[in-house]
């Protein structure tokens, strides 16, 4: 029963509370992001959540406008919560790529807000983890951000993934060979169906909302459906794109791009060429990325991303073509467990120090620090309680080693290393206990 | 003259963005703060950015009332944008501490948005990096607070600062003896002004608006300006608490605090005793810190904190005593900034590797992989241009080596590697590279 005089301590629908098990592993994955951003040269950027909503409406359409939470500031400024990165990655390229210069790679890790549906089981707040490389049409950037991704997924533990990869401009070409360029958005997204509803239906809709004839239908699914390694593939395409020129440069790109990722000292089998996916109706026009994880495909896409044209326009007339992804966080958290990858031990730190001898809490400072200037975190109990309780606690926060010690050891000057795992303890002398529990997780 | 066409790149005032030269530096300070507070077991939790008012309004008085961002969402709930960590933490608590037991040790870093004004110098959106202990009284977690804010301090590189100690007992046990006690709020409030406005106006406040006896007034003030090595002064306090038992218990408290934190290893020095710090009116019960750099006194607190009765009495009936502090990001690194504490190197890794010659893409990607793979964090540059301006753009990313490499070198097996800084180069075997850099941040 509720006390009436306490405040009911609830969540907003669609927000989380994130206690230390859940939070753990999603440092642990950002932090890992960040270092392979960092490997390849991206640097941290950041920017407000709150802007102006003309900046933040400039490049979204009816769907951000409904789920944006807007309002008035207390200056009577109209002002809205970011709803993804990429608006206001644009704003600031705008506002300092004067000053950053060309090329420029940034990361970009934060919060970010939707007035979703939550019934569609969405958050309306949740993390993105970007990155981009503008200001350069090299198709190096193109490979690098391929390998990126590759990384990435190694880096987090990942074994079985598959980056399927497709470049805009192959589709293009095999339009402008058919004569269908024109109808590219509606065969566009007739095609971005084509797993949902398969390939009659999409036939259909090419006929009717395309206006492809049969034969054009056909054939645009005969592309969309070529399987097989890059190379093997590409020479079945390369004749659908007859003489288009943008066709051939997709053809020639792709070709490249899975013999650069194999040449950096990648596996090869972790790349494939997948013709049938398109993300999106306008924004991409080059290479397309998509990655999947080969023991959980229902899952969907954990990291997409691809070729833009022109990154900012709305906000200043420099040209900025550029290339990059975004990390899906919560799937591939859920991916993680799911699978077992997220580090076993919640604790923060590897090792518990119960607390025995009342009188003796200088001592077990002492001990403490010592471990920490050795390099091994500690949790010491504040409070002498019974061994056992003090291991519960233990038990329950996930630590890996509890370093006990009373006023016998003290005198002798060892202490007792426990396995929590194993059960296991081993009386070392004090000065050993850092080696005892290496390996451990500082 | 602005294209009337585009949208302004503008950000909303007391609103930052944060490009790599300001960002890198925030993320090593939080990375630091991070594995400190880890290695003394505390946990990283977080909470929504938006609540709804109720919970929040619950402990603010009228100041965050006004500050507060506060709207409608799509669902007509009042929401509003968290000003603080204390308050979404007390709601926190009273929502999972049933689950998660305590003791309970957790860090948040997270932005927090005030709508203050910002000609004071203020953001209103800025980030917090708060820890805490709740669920025990034991003073080894008042001991342990204050390691942290030292261990801290260490690890962004300070040398010479000093955490000021206090504890709110010793002040009530002066006015329990001068009999004062009832007028407590009064007597902190005036003392808050001690540094700003000095003794003598501080004392006639206490006697105007404190109901001081002109004597009680200046006992108060000798108290509050006691000062020498903690040992001494809590020698002189003594005798100031009378028989007082909180004053006593204050007394001790203090007197074991500063023996402790020299018995876990540190420098004594660097912990001072201040009867005159008092933070704020009724929050804190006892041990207060805050934390001032000794070559910038005039910045203020950079770290500051102190031990509560309850933490989250507004939701639940449950008890909650708990000691911590919060880190001033901002101050920090201005301060670091300004003491050339913060790492001269801008750039995320610290290799650049020029793109000489056309056409041998793929051999410059298998090179920077390999340095990657053997622990060292390389930027490609994506296009083959003149060396001297791929070295200006190295130069303005702030790289620290850039490694050499064109045809001749593929041939041979070797790269150049040229420091930077002092502009010397010399020829390495290509698998020697990482350790010819090593030493460099990965």
């Amino acid at each position: 029963m509720a006390d009436k005089s306490l405040i009911q301590p609830r969540t907003l629908k669609g927000f989380r509370d994130f206690p230390p098990g859940a939070m753990i592993p999603r440092e642990q994955l950002v932090d890992a992001a960040k270092r392979v951003y960092r490997s390849y040269g991206f640097a941290p950027i950041d920017t407000p959540a709150l802007e102006y909503t003309e900046v933040l409406l400039g490049k979204g359409g009816a769907e951000s406008d409904k789920q944006m939470y807007r309002f008035e500031d207390h200056g009577g400024r109209d002002v809205g919560l970011r709803f993804d990165l990429t608006v206001p990655f644009a704003r600031f390229a705008a506002k300092h790529i004067g000053e950053l210069g060309t090329p420029f790679k940034r990361y970009h890790v934060g919060p970010v807000w939707r007035g979703e549906n939550t019934q569609r089981g969405r958050y309306r707040e949740f993390l993105q983890c970007d990155f981009d490389t503008i200001g350069t049409s090299s198709a190096v950037s193109d490979v690098e951000s391929a390998l990126v991704i590759h990384d990435l997924f190694r880096a987090l533990g990942f074994e079985r993934f598959t980056i399927r990869i497709n470049d805009r401009r192959l589709l293009t070409g095999v339009l402008e060979h058919l004569g269908l360029v024109e109808r590219q958005t509606d065969v566009l997204r007739a095609l971005d169906k084509l797993a949902k509803i398969g390939a009659e239906k999409v036939a259909a809709e090419l006929v009717e909302a395309a206006g492809a004839s049969e034969q054009q239908a056909a054939a645009v699914l005969a592309f969309a459906s070529l399987e097989g390694d890059p190379a093997a593939l590409l020479d079945q395409a390369a004749p659908m794109v007859g003489a288009s020129e943008v066709g051939r440069a997709g053809v020639d790109g792709l070709g490249a791009l899975f013999e650069a990722v194999a040449a950096a000292g990648t596996d090869p089998a972790r790349f494939a060429l997948d013709p049938s996916i398109a993300r999106g109706l306008d924004y991409y026009t080059g290479t397309i990325y998509e990655t999947f994880l080969d023991d959980l495909p229902g899952i969907g896409s954990c990291c997409s991303g691809g070729r833009y044209d022109d990154l900012a326009g709305l906000y200043t007339k420099q040209h900025l073509p550029g290339v990059g992804a975004s990390l899906g966080v919560d799937r591939l958290l859920a991916a993680m467990e799911e699978l077992g990858l997220t580090d076993g031990a919640a604790a923060p730190c590897p090792v518990f120090l119960p607390m025995l001898d009342e009188g003796k809490e200088q001592e077990y400072l002492a001990l403490a620090g010592e471990l920490r200037r050795a390099g091994v975190g500690v949790e010491l109990y504040p409070e002498a309680r019974k061994l056992g309780a003090q291991l519960k606690y233990a038990d329950r926060r996930g630590f890996r080693f509890a370093v006990i010690a009373g006023g016998r050891e003290f005198d002798a000057g060892t202490v007792q290393v426990k396995d929590l795992a194993s059960k296991e303890s081993r009386e070392v002398p004090r000065e050993d206990v850092a080696a005892a529990v290496s390996g451990a997780r500082g």
